[in-house]
């Protein structure tokens, strides 16, 4: 595996980068439902029109995972990610339905080492899914695990007094 | 559609249910991860054992995906779910690998009914998703809509003082 161009200490605070965009196409919509969310407004334009959600719509875990895949093509497949011990918050603003353009947006939060494993850093982030209007149509805060570019020192044997 | 057995007043806080198992396959991982999360350890035995996750490991996103399968065959799809807003949290424990067998708990924390939606009501339930060896792998709080068997009285024109 060749060296990552992103570690743990690229994810400063501040930092925004956006991803995409991603058509969402209908045998997507219906493929991922059937698999994983087969409620009927997931399935057919009709049930969904009839739905608060006003047409065919994507669930939401199929936004989140079309989300992800941006991510990965992004950056993420690029950098030393560990994998990711959760998300703080994850919100479905908007329906995403049938030819929606879905971009993503990440901005990093924090970032502080994880005390551990010296190697790793963990970075807080917000991701935005917008529609090809500009509207957001989902926000989630995660945390992720990056490996350090250069290993802090070992956490001591006896934790210190005051040490998180 | 036939009228569902379950509707927002069926959801009590305290109320508990328990679905599954579902086999977590090898072919299914890398399907979904080749899809939406191509990260190397979700794709490969080898890069899976060399990761923190030691050996190859489902998408987060995949298993949140085959616990909503398995809340949506448990009751979902025989409930008057309207979708969801959101999640309030949701955490991966430990790694869900090939041949794990997954069960899922639900608990209803809280219910209310939603003031802009008369025939509407949300609940909040917490998802835990456990393996083989009763491990919890992941932890969803979560909101959802489900239609009211009796809608209650419309919300006034004029907000009261203290209404949320």
């Amino acid at each position: 595996m060749s060296t990552p161009t992103y570690f743990w200490e690229d994810f400063t605070p501040g930092l925004v980068k956006t991803f995409g965009p991603v058509k969402v196409e209908r045998e997507a919509i219906i493929d991922f439902a059937r698999q994983f969310d087969p409620q009927p407004f997931h399935l057919s334009e009709e049930a969904g029109r009839a739905s608060l959600f006003g047409g065919l719509a994507a669930s939401g875990w199929h936004t989140a995972a079309m989300t992800m895949r941006l991510m990965c093509d992004g950056f993420l497949l690029d950098s030393s990610s560990l994998g990711s011990p959760g998300l703080d918050s994850l919100k479905w603003h908007k329906p995403v339905l049938v030819g929606d353009e879905l971009t993503a947006r990440m901005t990093v939060l924090n970032s502080r080492p994880m005390n551990s494993k010296p190697h790793v850093g963990l970075v807080q982030t917000r991701w935005e899914t917008l529609n090809q209007r500009g509207e957001v149509v989902m926000t989630i805060e995660s945390w992720a695990m990056f490996r350090r570019r250069t290993p802090g020192e070992p956490a001591p044997v006896e934790p210190a007094p005051a040490a998180d």
